[in-house]
Formats: structure tokens, sequence, C-alpha cells
């Protein structure tokens, strides 16, 4: 059975790689920087922000949660020696809609005691003021940044006006 | 001073904002799949992989590791109801050059002591075999899937090619 996603990916692909020159890239970004942006469906990196194929390493999770990117970032800047990180998280976000007690409970609600039961333990990373929460990761980077030297802002996408604008 | 994250950023969104017209989309995928792939810097997933925008979550992190996309992934599914996860690794990868001694030795050797101790606790989660890396990832999402009923696959991009190809 093909789905929505794996049609997309076959389909999609098949017109890219037909057009595709630039299989001769670099491991290491280009640019030598990093964005750290969340999962949202709503987001399309490369084109939001700018970003030239090779250019920006790019991390995506729920939240754009820094804590969650560590280990990425720490692979970004001490083994493929990026300098700058970009962390945008957007308006609209999923996780300023729920603190984790509101989480397990839609869980539970959904998906019924076991399912439930089974995310028990997960720190959702969750906020609920999107600008605080921009400047605290940044912080956060910045204090626990292995490497000094690294250059760390924050921004605000905005989903509804496709604008972004720099909160610090 | 501003720098080259900063200036794509602005510039390349000042472009993209002109022109957008899709600020009402909803926060769940409209696909319902999330597309799970590496931060490398090689990889545009939107145009690559197919991704009309709003359709997919796009989770990124160093290798594109199943167990440090968890978070988002229960989001994904049990919060946003996504029922379809693609996990595409790809070649040429950074993490199929290391493993965390070699990883550890390196940061020692570019960044010196103090940077190498306090990586000293990092899993790098790094592979050596990528087909087999894939469908590991594979069997352990399935193993624990808090949910029945999603569909998992695995697959390669060929950075060479622009090409992706279906592992499992």
């Amino acid at each position: 059975m093909s789905t929505n996603g794996m049609q997309n990916l076959e389909q999609g692909n098949r017109v890219y790689a037909a057009d595709f020159t630039q299989g001769d890239l670099a491991l290491p970004p280009s640019q030598n920087y990093a964005v750290l942006t969340c999962m949202d469906a709503r987001i399309d990196p490369a084109a939001a922000f700018g970003i030239p194929l090779g250019a920006a390493h790019v991390i995506r999770n729920a939240g754009a949660s820094a804590r969650d990117a560590f280990r990425s970032l720490v692979v970004s800047q001490q083994l493929l020696g990026t300098t700058e990180v970009l962390v945008v998280k957007h308006t609209g976000c999923g996780m300023l809609t729920f603190d984790n007690e509101t989480a397990k409970d839609l869980v539970r609600k959904n998906k019924g005691f076991a399912a439930a039961k089974e995310v028990e333990g997960i720190d959702f990373l969750s906020f609920s003021d999107l600008e605080a929460k921009i400047k605290e990761d940044v912080e956060w980077l910045k204090s626990t940044a292995i490497e000094e030297g690294i250059r760390i802002t924050g921004w605000v996408y905005e989903i509804e006006s496709g604008k972004v604008r720099q909160v610090v």
C-alpha cells in the first residue's frame, strides 16, 4: 500500500533528482552555521530562511528545543566547524498549547490509558511564553557552549505572515 | 556585526514573505506524516522529498537518529495525529565517519582537553553501516511505537545523485 508520504517522496524526488546538479558539495556547511527550528509542517527553512543548499545544518524538533538539540549542536560545532546558531521558534507552536499534564491528559483521552502510561516519563519540553523561551534557550546555549566564540541569536517566525523578526 | 546566517535569514525571508500566501494552514500536518532525516547541510527535505507546505512534520538531527527524535515523534503521533514516518538517512553522513572514541579524539585535537572533557558523557549515536542502521531504527521505532497502526519505512538519500531509494 502506498501512502501520502511515500507517494510525495517518490514523485517529488523523481522531479528533484532529474534536475539535480549539486552532487559535489562538501560535508561541512559551506557558510559555517546551524539553524535550530521546529518540526512544524508549516515551516520550510530553506525557502523561508534563505538557506542555500550546503550552507548550514538544519536541526528540527518539537518546539525547536535547544536541550533536545544538544547532541546535534555539539556535532555541528565541534566536529563540523560551525560558529553560528540561529534559534527560530514560531507563532502558533503546538508546544505552546500544552504543558506536561495537559499533554498526558490528551494522550489518555485520544489513545487510552496504555498509551498514557507509556509516555508518563516524557518531558514534552513545552513552554508558555514564546519570546521568553527563545531568550531562555539562547542563554542556555551560551552558558553551555562548549566553545567560545559561537554567535547565537534568537528569532520568531510568524506562520501567519511568513516573516521573521529577531528577539535576541 | 552581521553574519552569514543572519544575512541569509533577513534577505531570504524578505523575498519569501513578500510572496507568502499560506498563512492559514492548520497546525496538524494536512497529510498526516512525519519525515525524520539528518541535519546535513546538503539535504533540502521540502524540495528533495516532495513535501508540500503544511503536509508533514520534518524532524532533523545528526544522523537522523530515531532515539534522539523520540520526544518529537511522540508529539507528532500522539498529539498531532500523524500515522506515518519516513526515516531518511543519507550517503556521506558525518555520523558514519566516527565512533564515540574517534569523535572525542577529534574534539580533543581540534578544541583541546577542556572541550574534550565537556563532551565525555555524550553518546554521539554514530553508526558504521548505513542500510543496517536504517533497518535498526525502523525496527526500534516499530518496537517502541506507542500506538498501533503507524506505518514506518526507511530510505537512503544519495547526496551524490539527489535520488532516494527505499531500504525497508
